[in-house]
């Protein structure tokens, strides 16, 4: 019932693109999406536990669908398709490629069975194999880079999905059991890093692997700005909620306070006071929250208020990414094997910028100046979404290993948080 | 994929309770359900269709749960509870007992796992075993014939939920292959049966086991009637299609002509209109309608208008009982193997009394007078649902053997169609 | 702002209908639902509070539709329609006639004015002033008087509705000024009528007038039963409510318990708990509830939690008519003038059959045997609502004198409570 | 039933403010209000037709209360409160101020009376007129500017909500009689208006009135641009109807195809195709839609498919602001008398910058950099809205004189379309 040690290993291994072939990262890709099911059983992994999630199996066989649908029938010549029903099955938000079953309905698709679908991915991956290789056509190679990404995605949600699953039932299973360890210490209030105003390039530059919706790279005006040298902990949190935090209209967005109120929020999705204390549900079960880590499962509105409440601001996305740009592109993704957020370093400077909990930025999603819509499905990836929702920076320690850059834009409603969600202050210098 | 011949032959060895001891058949109505779970994968039976509905190990582990709640923990001394969170999942709606998982979350709880349901069954059925013998109390005796029955009604329920399941998905499938048969004859006009009326006593008089809702027996006074020999035919049905049946409001309740409209209702569930035929998902699959065979899935709000457009009326409860004292309690239930209604057999006199479809009642769900409620949770069994629903008699295809009587009163609201509902046609004699 | 004595002289002299003459009778009608109106601003006029309720001016334009569309477009050759946008706007639910306005859209009608609306009911009284006569044919005879009535209907609507109106702001302004009482004194526990049991005839006779739902008169099957001698009282809910009646869900059907929860009810409707005391809103205005008046604005539901609290049951619908037959037609309706419910006098026998309150029965609202609904339009009135409703007998405060009947069928659904509904026990005796 | 001579002169003359006191300023704001709502009776005025608009007398009242609640009962030493009940009554959104009666319930007002509120309106322009005078502290007389600006937005709404009245019903009155006019030539293709790239200065500089929200004045880098001439017209907008520009699911953002779809969009709100021909519902009534004016009642949803649709896009807020310090702020806003949006003018360069409809930018509407919230309920007027919201620009034909600046920024949901909103194109240069 442990995340295999393999799955870890394979998850490392991915910290290291550059040294292994297309063809290689696409199988390793593959594989630990399963690999990540293993601990469930066919019944985990058939259910929804609500409309935003969506059941392992689901995941499983959607990212296989998009293979199939978007490079083995157009490149493999002799490709024959696995279930013609499965496109109708499988097929997320594509209105170019026609009707598919209702998202709220993914949870009823008991047939095809589990097993169906995992020989469905043999099938695929046995096509896959053959058909990816350095000599295929460019756009190939480019949808087979989408294809791995788009599964990467798919691979956090797999998780974030499961564990809205498993807290909404009595038993509260782990996903993964509990390894001990020593409680870090309390935090001292964060460090801040400074940095001038200027002219900046920032979205991606077109070289490797990047969404359509990080691009142009073009130019910002940034006003001097400072960040704070890590991510807002479940203490600082604590003092927000004891100090009437979910109970003071002026600290809110209008919508964020109608919010709170008809969902009767008082702390983060998945955290229950009980006995003087507060428990979280996590991966690894409900367990006591741990005062050092990164708050999690935090909503826009939360974040945006808890700004607030703390003098301090959200930064934009472009501050953010001209931060960044400052440390590496490093920090505890899925690989680190902690399934959860781990508090951050003791020491100065910039700390927790890529892992542990994609951090909520003040930058409505928008597209890029110059950003087009590609033609055809493909295109229905990113441009659709820009609109009612926020960009998120960093990755979270549920983001694959090699599927986090500095101009990564996630994006989310205002009021969502089943994703490992966070947030790290910012301030006019 | 076919629904054994051991469960068929289990099922019919049920129409002969006399011969056997309350712990036999006991024995064999936990066997049956096992029996009827086998077609389904894991994946199937912990997914809920709909609000309505509930997953196989639902209904598995629920009614394993009633006799542990209720008998077992009471009359078996050294019994120890299988596990104490099962209580909370398992509880349908006995508020006295405590509270309990909601219901439209029962497709949820893929934990605790169908191993587990079935370990459950198993330790459940082997103090079963032990607890029940001739020499018990009367209590236990009582509340033993109560769960054997309470577990009959999951059966039939647990065959029209999977078929809800099946037929919510785009693919369809059987849940027993389809046997080849040869269409029967189309019926001619049903005959009519006639008879007096006078004051006749109804209701159950205590021999044997009943539910507390068919008692007590009383008088009532009928005025003289009529009852077709044969429920309502699929080609009677889309005769009523075709003349207009589904719009137009003046055939309808004030409540079904909203109800028709809110739905879109142009025929009965699971029927589809396709290539100038009908079609309707069943047991057996997605096949076409039989128009010798009754109609089934139509909800009270349709019988009602039909039976005005017909020209007739509905039948009282008490009309249909009076009626049915005329014939022998059996037809094609479930034990038939039939899985479906079945065309009714030439001749005269009252066919398809029992069995088939439930038969619809003009006859609002009402206590009876002097009905008590029991005080404790068994008293939560019928009596709080005496408001707003209509009774039905005579049992269906999907009704185990010997779990039908004269006077059962079955009772669902004037919408609900997911049964295997029909009706018969009445008259003023 | 009081409603003036020319209104109750009016309402009064409605108890001698057999006086006057059906053209009389008719104008006195239109008269009164005008002098109802006059306490009420054009804008009181034309606000709608909830879907059940209408606006006064809505009131005051469909019963006047009602003659135009039944009568005078049939029986008075020359009669020019007012204006033919009026049906759209003025037609309740006759599918037969056509489209109308959405109910829930009611409120939305500013225009026609409410000037416009006095207009359309001078055009339309002047029009039945030289149409109503003793030598009209018979069908315009029946017509007239089934005109009358629905507008008797409407006239205690408009006070409900009005009174819904004004409970939902926060001004509470009373439709009429109280007027100084003596309070009565608290009532002693009611007396018992013992009734025989037997076969009785029920439902009217055809002599005069009465709605199609109460006839045919035919024979009921009665077990002796006693009748409590007066309504349950405010006192007596308040002990209900005191002894946690609100908050214990054994004393409730599944869907009362539903309704209670979702709705949050913990009193009847318009009661507030104030400073230690209970105060509801009235047409009198928002004042003390009176502890020896009969409790008002209770649903079924509660209605029956209360009976079964109380350790007695609702009465038939026969039962209570079959008491009936022993007292006079006669009781503090409209006429009287209170607008609210009073208390019993004291002394034995059957007090408060007629007026006060509405009294719910165990019946729910089915046909009577040989029932059928008229042709067209006018057989709308009131067949298509004989489902998930229940009858109430005896008529209320707010009932316009001659229009009570012992075989009059009330019926409202069992979550309603904004008429004046309370209740009267009874048991087996 | 026409606007009145002196409305428009009134609104004429409040081109020129600066010749003018606070103090004219103010009582003509005040008396504006009033000749606003003479077309309708006091029906009109109280009913609210949907949940985002608000009836006429809760306009008139809330303005009122604004002066009375902000500045009188704090700089008017002597100043008596009108009626303690008002404040619960016509707060709108002020959280700090206290509870406040229900916004989807403010059409159930009736009470307090349209005549209460006249006299309302009275006693506070009474005690207006003796405290405003040039002698007042600085935050007196800031208040006062506060509230003529208010007052002045909700005159424009009111006049959109009494349109969304008139439009419920069937009966499609004009809230002022139509004027014969001569159709204009429909316009050609517009010219284009080229703008070069920088660093340029956009928000309030503090000179004069502005809200907070258009604060602080900071630069904004700008990449060169183009801006058509004028808006898109109703013969544009047809042209994207009848090329099935609501049926072509790769036009839309998500949110946007769902919103069409959920609520069967076919073109702009109130209009209907009748008779091969367009109709839409105006505040001149039920009339043809005008091929050569600009397209109103259209969501941002819309507006960016129509965009995407016609191969360019929408400005942003920056780029409008930049390219209107081309052109004079003068325009056909609510003192020219239209009450509707106007065909543009022959000729070259930027027309209807200002007035005629507001225009939809590509700015999510988000606080400027800098931006803080002011203590207290004033506080609440902007910042708490600024999210999930899109910035229009330049006014409308329903926007008071002396109510539109440059830098002027009004924001609805994207969904929301009952405002005048249109559209202008913008490119990369």
């Amino acid at each position: 019932m442990s995340l295999s040690h393999s799955v870890l290993a394979e998850a490392r291994r991915g910290t290291e693109p550059k040294s292994t072939s297309q063809h290689d990262r696409l199988m390793e890709t593959r594989r630990l999406s399963l690999e990540l099911a293993e601990p469930l059983s066919d019944e985990d992994q058939v259910v929804q536990a609500m409309d935003d999630a969506s059941p392992t199996k689901w995941h499983l066989a959607h990212t296989t669908w998009f293979f199939e649908a978007f490079l083995l029938t157009r490149f493999l010549p002799d490709y024959r398709l696995f279930d013609e029903t499965f496109e109708y099955c499988f097929n997320s938000y594509y209105e170019s490629v026609g009707p598919r079953h209702p998202r709220p309905k993914r949870g009823l698709l008991t047939r095809p069975s589990a097993n169906q679908v995992r020989a469905y991915r043999a099938h695929v991956d046995e096509a896959l194999d053959r058909l990816v290789a350095d000599s295929m056509p460019k756009e190939a190679t480019e949808l087979v880079e989408l294809g791995i990404n788009h599964e990467q995605q798919h691979q956090e949600l797999l998780l974030t999905d499961i564990l809205s699953l498993f807290a909404s039932g009595p038993l509260k299973p782990a996903y993964r059991g509990s390894r001990p360890g020593v409680p870090a210490a309390t935090p001292a209030p964060p460090t801040w890093s400074a940095f001038d105003g200027g002219i900046f390039a920032v979205g991606h530059n077109g070289d490797g692997f990047a969404y359509d919706n990080e691009g142009s790279r073009h130019e910002q005006l940034i006003r001097p700005f400072k960040l704070a040298g890590r991510c807002v902990t479940n203490e600082e949190w604590i003092a927000f909620i004891e100090d009437g935090g979910y109970r003071t209209p002026t600290l809110w967005l209008a919508d964020g306070w109608a919010t709170v109120n008809t969902n009767d929020w008082r702390g983060p999705l998945y955290v229950e006071e009980a006995d003087g204390g507060f428990m979280q549900m996590s991966l690894l079960g409900f367990r006591p929250v741990d005062p050092a880590a990164p708050v999690t499962h935090v909503s826009y509105y939360e974040a945006d208020a808890f700004a607030r409440w703390s003098g301090y601001r959200l930064p934009t996305e472009f501050e953010w990414e001209v931060a960044a740009a400052s440390v590496p592109v490093e920090g505890r993704t899925l690989g680190a094997g902690h399934l959860r957020p781990m508090p951050a370093k003791p020491g100065d400077g910039l700390q927790q910028m890529f892992g542990d909990v994609w951090e909520w930025t003040a930058s409505a999603y928008l597209p890029y100046p110059g950003f087009k819509t590609a033609p055809g499905a493909v295109g229905e990836y990113n441009g659709k979404f820009m609109c009612n929702q926020f960009v998120l920076k960093g990755g979270s320690c549920a983001t694959p290993e090699g599927h986090i850059r500095r101009t990564y834009r996630n994006f989310f409603y205002p009021h969502q948080r089943w994703q490992f969600t966070g947030l790290r202050l910012a301030a006019d210098a």
